[in-house]
């Protein structure tokens, strides 16, 4: 089987890691390469690692044709107002921004500050992280994407909440350091190389949206996301902060988090008692499927400090999508996705 | 008046960050420097900046002569092993090391391992952050270092408990984001390049020995350290969460942050509605002896985000170092360090 | 076809690479990973990367058994002084280190310092870079590593040699700008993160050893190597300083590059008009067989500028032995070495 | 003396470096700092590191006002055009653009693509890099800039040709190893964070406008200069090539550098046997006006290697700027530009 596939807005990063997935990919024939302002360019002058591979040229999106699946890597919003017309065209849609990861059009309005242009079509969309709806994702036909903070907020928790450790009376503090690629391939005065470099800066200590997507994959009401920017292009670092409901032994945390990761084929965790690598760290994550989790217990007080490294452009976007199809058409979950990570890097 | 001062373990980062500072110091003439491992050899050997500075070679620590200052920027313990030795060449002593930081012998034990070496002196040491014992400071003999992690969590969280500010029953939760200089001058497995550059690592997610000169510092007890290393060389940013006590503004807070920096020479608020710097930037404060302050709220849940980026080996070791000496010696309390930090960088 | 494949020396970089290489290779079942200091250690341990892949522990090299391929990735001189002993264990050899590059033993004493341990064996080995040494490769037995700065700077000139272009009355220099992985796996104080981040530092501006295979490959006897360690773990980039023999356009110097990457699967021509990625990059090639080159010319002066960006762990080491043992046993050629490398990365 | 100096175009990194150093200049009094597009805005709203320095705003161009010293730190060809209108409003301009660098119209033409905007200017400007044109300055009314990256080579060949080592036969090639702030304070497509992080990118391989100024202050006429831009913000590290004229030892190499820095106080020669920096190393510069030389000779060809490592945008532009107004108005020459760069960073 060849999976005909299309790729709409195709020239941002998390577009460009699609076309490198599928343009490797066993079962899968990519299409059409759609972008607005790219249209006519090969594809290696705009992503530079696929030169020599494909001498594939960007269409524009007017031009999109009928496949068997279509990846949305639109801004936000976008999507969701031409929904019907994506559908018209593919049976299959996964879409890689937020317009269909939040189940309610009220938190919605609330988190993105209008209405939902598709409120009708959230309830048709399953929630794009194969951890959590691997089931719902087998046969379906409309997926969301995930956010990469909240992905790795959310397996960073999901191990706790899932065993029913956590004192909900108390807040849950995650701390996400993430990379530059997560503000897209568009250049701006704050991503200036010179201002850029070095940073360890404060760029949403509140208020995140990803908030919302944490709360509904969660079900926990009392999480507060901080995210801060460090230097590093890809990936990212969810350090959570949650207080374990009855005291609570490492043992005990073993088997929550093992009794997790079974049978996800994309989850590790890391927990070393010794040597460089004794908590999950992104910079090995570069380019690989893999979300990392680790924990620390401080016995004193019950905090549990949960760790979740992933590459936000694979894991926290690109490669869950990719793993999604591979769930809705019916192959190997981890076709097209074995890349490991390099070390060193 | 010039100061006759020496510095004892001058080989490491804070012993090279004091001679840095002292020998552009106007009212200092550097004595002597000591180095077991590199008696011999001149400065500029170790520290590369200091070249054509000052033809001063290292002098074995045996060696060492009386003087009107002296520093100590020694590993733990060793400092306080030797005080008597010390305090007779000296009547003014500033050191660098946790030795005598904590005024309660009971809770180095706890924190350190070891019964203190020399629990009686650490009643006579004023602690050395300025902005907490300013008054204590001018004229005392003995001064203690800080701990970088601690002080930029202290000065982050102390313009609320100052206030009053802070739930008290709720958890306070910081992430320190730290750079590889705070690891010392001795290379290491995990301190190797190719492991270290680019990393978002957990470093120390419980139990940092920080903890306690938190407690001790802001009077708060249910504080939780969180230490992650990421790629920076000097450098420093605690992001603190602590939960208003009651509903609070954002004026409020302006009121309790400039409150705490009034009068303070080397803590500046920065809170910007836009451009790149808008919360504190660590990188810009390298080599320099400011502390930065910012916040931000979530009125929904009365989360204060508290942030102060610092330089930990100046204002989180060296430079408060010096700025202690200045108060000690009657001397202006900024004097030779001025210097306010490059941009770019 | 499986091959039976070990490693003798895996725990350094080289071996990791290899490991990471052929654990994942379709026509490879890796038996045995040899490390003395980790024996008895998972793979993950020292290569975390691998984490999850394969549950193989190092075993000692006194256990080595006999298989179909096997790879040396010892440090230089090891190899060459057990090579009767690792040769009665498998038929076909690939040594990465220095051992076997040079077919002048005299050669190798000029440039090591000592007489070869096994120079009958030198003309054994067939020098290991497919791109110069393919048909000979079809079949044989034993094949040399390369030398990673020799390679980048091999491959920026073997376009003009094979030419004829250079001037060869006319120095031809060539600097090289090399990431700290080239150091190896062993910390030291040169390698310290603090004084290695961000460095532009002249590690060999004169008397290179890989001077002398470059002669050998390139057959020219005026090359002057220089290298500079930058702020990078992966890549190399040489760029090579020739003069024209005789006026020449750029249409011309097209021609030659063409020519040699010509059925060349892993050498591509970047030069662009516009765009960020106007000549070889490195930094995208991290974890990929690929080596990129690209060409200036300055008409007036005649002078040629070439350039070859790299992977030193990849076409600098371990991708180029595995492409030799793809060709030694009959295999695909390009067979477990499609990764295409990362953007943005 | 207290002089009032002005800054037009200070919200570049020139200009901001400019205020940098003369806020803190203690024989200054800066007057005005002139931007067109952050007229009204604080100076530490573009310069973060001013912040509690000045309350001092940006005034528009049109509202510059007399004053003893008016910097100039516009792109290239705007002060020229306007030169009648600054020197009309101060007896003393330093202008830090390429305008009046080259002596030559035909020269500037050549390289600048346009005729001089203002010819008969170009005798009057004295060559603003002290090392070479001290005597010059003392007194003088106007002084160029001097371009960082021909700074650096110049320096590094400048010992060379005064004692007449080089070959003139042999071409002198130059690689010039730069960091970000090289390309000033717009954000590019190319200087996006994720794009630019990690490059080891050839910038300009061939026909880089400063070999102009290499060429007038050298003497030479066969030099070829390469500029690759490196992970790094501030900083230069020039690495020439160079032939020697006859058989020479390292000897009369340091004759000749000792007799090059001799009574040059921001010129130091870096050449250990041993130890991390045993030649110049930019990361060490930043933000001091220091210029590091350093050599190796390849006695077998006579090829020398000559490295010098500055700050760009200090001894390469706003340091050397401040150093020539010391010398222009009978101050101290090291004034205000004491600092001696950080170590580690």
């Amino acid at each position: 089987m060849t999976l005909k596939v299309s790729i709409v807005g195709a020239s941002g990063y998390v577009g460009g890691e699609l076309l490198r997935l599928l343009l490797w990919h066993p079962a899968v024939q990519v299409a059409q390469a759609t972008s607005g302002r790219n249209a006519g360019r090969y594809l290696h002058q705009v992503h530079p690692n696929l030169r020599g591979r494909a001498q594939m040229q960007f269409v524009h999106p007017d031009r999109l044709e009928p496949c068997d699946v279509l990846f949305l890597a639109l801004p936000h919003g976008e999507g969701a107002k031409a929904i019907e017309h994506y559908t018209s065209l593919a049976p299959t849609i996964i879409d890689c921004s937020a317009d269909f990861r939040l189940r309610d059009p009220a938190t919605y309005t609330t988190w993105y500050g209008t209405p939902h242009p598709a409120p009708t079509w959230l309830e048709r969309f399953v929630y794009g992280l194969p951890e959590v709806s691997r089931e719902a994702l087998r046969g379906a036909k409309f997926a969301s994407g995930v956010g990469c903070n909240a992905t790795a907020t959310n397996l960073a928790l999901l191990p706790l909440v899932r065993a029913g450790l956590i004192d909900q009376s108390k807040p849950v503090v995650v701390e996400v350091k993430v990379g530059s690629s997560e503000g897209g391939a568009s250049s701006s005065d704050s991503s200036h190389h010179p201002e850029r470099a070095g940073v360890v800066r404060s760029f949403a200590p509140v208020g995140h949206r990803h908030t919302a997507e944490v709360e509904q994959v969660t079900g926990l009401s009392n999480v507060h996301l901080s995210i801060t920017s460090v230097e590093l292009v890809r990936g990212a670092l969810a350090t959570a902060h949650a207080f374990a409901a009855q005291p609570i032994s490492e043992k005990e945390l073993w088997q929550a988090y093992r009794s997790f990761v079974k049978d996800q084929p994309f989850l590790r965790i890391v927990k070393e008692r010794q040597g460089i690598y004794r908590f999950p760290e992104p910079k090995i994550l570069a380019g690989s499927n893999f979300a990392d989790l680790g924990f620390a217990l401080d016995p004193a007080s019950g905090r549990i400090v949960s760790i979740c490294a992933l590459d936000n452009l694979m894991k926290g976007a690109s490669g869950s999508a990719v793993q999604c199809m591979n769930l809705m058409c019916g192959l190997e979950e981890t076709l097209g996705l074995e890349f490991p990570g390099l070390h060193p890097v």
